[in-house]
């Protein structure tokens, strides 16, 4: 496997930066994760805008154009060559002179074999909910601190993830967005104090232009007893439903089984990225 | 100048970790700072109970006593033959199989020249309140995302630091614990979500042997108006008088000198030092 590293491609055991980078120093970095499916890289307008926009609230020079970046990755696939996979880039906040002040960051791009995420949903999860609201949520840091620390406490419980909530007021998963379908049927997804992924924003177009109602909303804990159906979204699985939230049965499906919403949305998601592969073939 | 790196003592430029270690990929890692004065380790035992209890509240295997610590941190003093220095000892999540279980972490051990808190408090500052609270806060995490992120905001209002508070109850700086001396004269500090220095645990010490009411408990920012002092605490400059909340003049001292309480208190924590570095000299 090979990772690239501020100008070079480089076996990845080779890949390694100062242990004073503000990264190790103070945790202080971002990134962005994007697929490749069937060598296809899924949506990667929308990732390198958010990483450039991440980059740029936390005051990091990329060193590179989109266009720079897009055929480094391109250049990372053909090495690899590993049609469906996961790419992380990274950019931390470099050796600092004064252990606060930003140096000169590092970009790493790294490439791992990922499965596509299928047709069917996967098997709904059991989420457990935790008091914790992420800094700066709307950029996407490298802090992961609590989800980690929170790691034996979620497998403990049989849990796939933590559900983050502040006073009742659902936000995110660590790496996922939520969602639920009310009594009523509309689509309601937390608005604010959250990460905004790619699949959500898709899966927010796709559910609209299918006719479901959609809400971005302040969303409650309490809700979740009348709701139909609950779901996370995520770029590696689209949407996994939730059956249980802590010990509480979620949504009136079987527990073993997606609810439609679910359904009908993972299947327009699955159609949308197979569309943007063939696209792509039509265009090489 | 040399670090230690996992067994191995190398030139501080060539210490590298992988790209793919939690605290790159996840900001997951934990860290303590100490200090020599004359080439004695300031307080090393509180410094290395702390380290030991951050890693095991992070479930971060050390993989070395603390007497096989303390044998790397003399030889490391050896190697770089620097007196008076800080020295960072970090360790990180390590190489994660999935990326969010921990690996085998990397023990990084990193010394810098700095200069020994003098007798005299430095000038007072200004600092800028800010709210925020930090996750794990008694937990000496590698997480100054936060901190970092408002350094310009920082700069631009010419502070020394932020002050975070929670609805108004302070409680600390990123790298200083706060104090006030109230118009009463109690020295008053906050107890709680915060991460406990060894320097405010030795000052509060000196201060009840000095027979000055300490109160460990809230400290609301409106406490701030009426109080005599302010000021923070640090391993690398003791006590540094605060002049200045925001706008706002804090203490009855000129804004350009210290009160009486941090004068006292910095002096003996600076005779307390001394003495340590006595007691080590005779000890040889």
């Amino acid at each position: 496997m090979y990772t690239f590293l501020n100008n070079t491609f480089l076996p990845a055991t080779d890949a390694a930066i100062s242990v004073n980078d503000l990264a190790i120093q103070r945790g202080y970095g971002i990134f962005d994760f994007l697929k490749t499916v069937g060598g296809v890289p899924i949506f990667p307008d929308d990732h390198l805008d958010r990483f450039f926009n991440s980059a740029d609230r936390m005051r990091l020079p990329v060193g590179k154009s989109r266009e720079e970046l897009s055929a480094i990755i391109t250049e990372l696939q053909r090495l690899n060559a590993i049609p469906d996979s996961g790419i992380r880039i990274t950019l931390t906040g470099g050796v600092s002179t004064d252990s606060v002040s930003i140096g000169h960051p590092s970009l790493v791009i790294t490439l791992h074999p990922m499965a596509p995420a299928g047709k069917d949903c996967p098997p709904p999860v059991r989420l457990i909910s935790h008091p914790h609201q992420r800094q700066l949520p709307d950029i996407k840091t490298i802090d992961y601190l609590m989800a980690i620390h929170l790691q034996p406490y979620i497998r403990d419980r049989g849990a796939f993830d933590v559900l983050y909530h502040t006073d009742g007021a659902i936000t995110e998963c660590p790496r996922c967005n939520f969602f639920l379908v009310t009594a009523e049927g509309t689509l309601a997804t937390p608005a604010r104090n959250i990460l905004k992924g790619i699949t959500r924003k898709h899966l927010l177009a796709l559910a609209a232009d299918s006719g479901i109602p959609v809400e971005e909303r302040d969303v409650h804990i309490n809700e979740l007893a009348a709701a139909r159906e609950a779901f996370v979204t995520s770029t590696s699985r689209h949407i996994i439903p939730v059956s249980h939230v802590d010990d509480f049965r979620v949504g009136t499906a079987h527990p073993a089984a997606a609810g439609p919403v679910a359904r009908q949305l993972n299947q327009l998601l699955h159609d949308l990225v197979m569309r943007q592969t063939l696209i792509a073939a039509t265009d090489r």
